[in-house]
């Protein structure tokens, strides 16, 4: 047990709950939880953090990502998407092993260092794992079904086992992971959401991102690929498909129906041209649960949940021809509370009982003039994850001041990982 | 005249000649200009700077922006277009004299500290020409015709006051300002142009922001907004015309033909939601000069024109449906080389002779792993503004360290505006 952390003296707190947002306020933590938040006392044995300067908020929650690819970032970049896809998988055969769990540690510590808390990885779970502990984030992956890579017997006996190793894990988290439709036989498919609903995790794939996608499904399978999920019995509440920019509305009416979530990943969408149109605006309305991910740092090129939430609003407005269609504080919501609602984490709120799963913010020039009404804009419009100054993972500190939760410096450990990444790709 | 600098030791230089990406590099300035760029020794009296943890790359041109609006960041986002420029238009009536001088220097202060070296404004000149001679950044400014506001008669006085007083001043050029045809007679727009012409100094105006203003322009004018600029004498090689989301291919072919500049603001017109489409990547190929804006504080909410740098890429992939479409070279290109040619001034490029309007941009965790190759990429799609560690205007450091270039404390100098500014206007 760690001692209680009083955090003093917040310039304001986005609680994302109905009280709104808090004014020079505290908050509590007690062992890993958020014990209060409020005007409060100093008791003793408090480690008290002065946070007179910075805002307080939720951890971000980065919905879909693949963390050890921050090793291919900026190669071929702007090149077309067949390309650029291809030197992607030539480099991604040497990404493995401990390589694969080095890169995953850069990209883990560049999110808690930019204000995630949580994500949703698909990448070499087993050796992302062990750096996710390193590095303390919380994360969700499992062995990615990629039948180009692995056999299918291989990937079940795996996620199996990642199953029984992780589940009821503190931070790591177990999912089912399926690549996509057009990379997996309909049996595998079938299988593994067979597998997801017996373990009762989320199972994760990648959905109509492209047009050729929507339509060698309709050609080869008779059915429009959410359509087609849902008659393989993997649409189901634990689901979580990823892109959706050509998915038509009644297969999202479909995913409501199944209580599924949907990952909006606006940069990749935009950066690899894939066209589409994510209806964020409708599915909010439905009441589809909506994430937002960053995609891999290959595609982004940033794993900045604060630039991220930015372009999802942006990319919104700018697709309705309406500054209202989806808001600030929708963003905010996707990130923080429907994130964690998502991965099945008791996060995304500051209020007493919630995980300790925060970010502080210092206040800088570019949020300038700051108002309590115009925070969350602020937030997402104005701030980038430079400016955090602490990140907390269920009450530990995994990044404080650019110190990492082993007291290590976190840039430095950054600069050596990239080197040893590097050497072995090279 | 001040000591020559050496800037020693630079990871890369991004020089934007046909040199390309120089490793390892030294630049040496004197008497505000570049004197030489590649491996160069120290000489006696020269100021040393150590850069080997740093890229350096010509200073970035913010090609449109209203810089005292910086004031009003936050205020009613994500109102509809109309409600929000409503309560602008109610605010900004107090946003003048002393207040607006305030604010403009904060938007400079903000601009200078994450990489902006030359702006061109359309607020306020006289109070934004004292900012921005504070600061020291470059700005292209003039009077605004807007006639809800002033009368023409006031304005052409003003800007012919404005032109006799900077004409020739090094780092403030003057520009006739048009706010919108929508907002001026057909005679002011003409008479404008005219001033422009005669004192060979740009004209500037907003143009098809949205489809209500082209729709109006040919009801009322039975022309195309561009097709009436240029019957009223206002395209010419010194016309910049901004945002263009709803202009015409012939509109386009019209100002190829006239010599005249486009300026692209993503962010602002996708969080204004004013939908249309600008054609970059067309512009480009046909040889037009495309620049790119933040426009204001108020409609964006960020003055990064690095962040701006990767929207226009990301929105022209996205509209294209093509991730070639628009390359970070090209991108880096338009706020660099042409951002310097459309306002006139010497810079954009790190060779011998040009003016020494400089980044130096520290190497952080977020560019890694970095390349000769990736330069381009990790400057457009993975920096920001906030990695900045020094700007240079014309030889001179107008943010070193956090520091301004009369040696005061940028961020606290910041602050103290906004409490002076907020006061004001409450």
């Amino acid at each position: 047990m760690t001692e209680p952390i009083l955090l003093k003296g917040a310039r304001f707190v986005l609680t994302m709950t109905g009280q709104g947002v808090l004014e020079d306020a505290d908050i509590r933590i007690e062992d890993g939880r958020i014990a209060g938040a409020g005007p409060l006392r100093k008791q003793r044995g408090d480690e008290v953090v002065d946070c007179r300067r910075c805002i307080i908020l939720p951890g971000l929650v980065n919905c879909h990502t693949h963390s050890s690819m921050v090793a291919l970032r900026g190669l071929n970049d702007d090149a077309p998407l067949g390309e650029w896809l291809k030197s992607m998988w030539e480099v991604e055969g040497e990404l493995t092993g401990e390589t694969a769990s080095l890169a995953s540690e850069m990209a883990f510590l560049e999110m808690v260092r930019s204000g995630t808390t949580s994500c949703l990885d698909m990448y070499e779970a087993f050796e992302a794992a062990k750096a996710a502990d390193r590095v303390g984030i919380r994360m969700s992956n499992g062995p990615a079904f990629l039948s180009k890579f692995n056999a299918p017997e291989k990937t079940f006996k795996d996620t199996e086992r990642f199953i029984s190793e992780y589940k009821g894990h503190g931070t790591i988290g177990p999912v089912v992971n399926v690549h996509a439709m057009y990379t997996n036989s309909p049996e595998t498919i079938s299988k593994a959401a067979e597998m997801s609903k017996a373990h009762d995790v989320p199972f994760h794939i990648h959905c109509s991102e492209t047009r050729e996608e929507v339509f060698e499904c309709r050609k080869e399978r008779g059915k429009l690929p959410v359509e087609e999920l849902d008659s393989l019995g993997a649409l189901w509440e634990k689901s979580i498909l990823v892109h959706l920019g050509w998915a038509s509305s009644w297969e999202f009416k479909r995913m409501h129906e199944r209580g599924a979530s949907a990952v909006h990943c606006p940069s990749s969408n935009l950066k690899l041209g894939t066209g589409g149109f994510f209806p964020m605006k409708d599915l909010l309305s439905q009441g589809l649960r909506v994430g937002i991910g960053t995609d891999s740092a290959a595609s982004n090129n940033s794993l900045d949940m604060f630039r991220e939430m930015k372009e999802a609003s942006l990319v919104q407005k700018g697709q309705y021809w309406d500054a209202s269609a989806v808001r600030a504080m929708d963003v905010l919501k996707a990130a923080t509370v429907t994130g964690n609602s998502i991965l099945g984490t008791d996060a995304g709120r500051i209020e007493a009982g919630a995980q300790a799963d925060l970010v502080l913010l210092k206040i800088d020039p570019v949020l300038l003039p700051l108002r309590k009404y115009t925070l969350p804009s602020a937030l997402v419009y104005s701030a980038t994850g430079h400016l955090v100054k602490g990140t907390m993972v269920g009450g530990e500190w995994v990044c404080l001041d650019g110190t990492m939760k082993n007291g290590k410096d976190l840039a430095g450990r950054y600069e050596h990982l990239t080197d040893k990444v590097q050497g072995a790709l090279l």
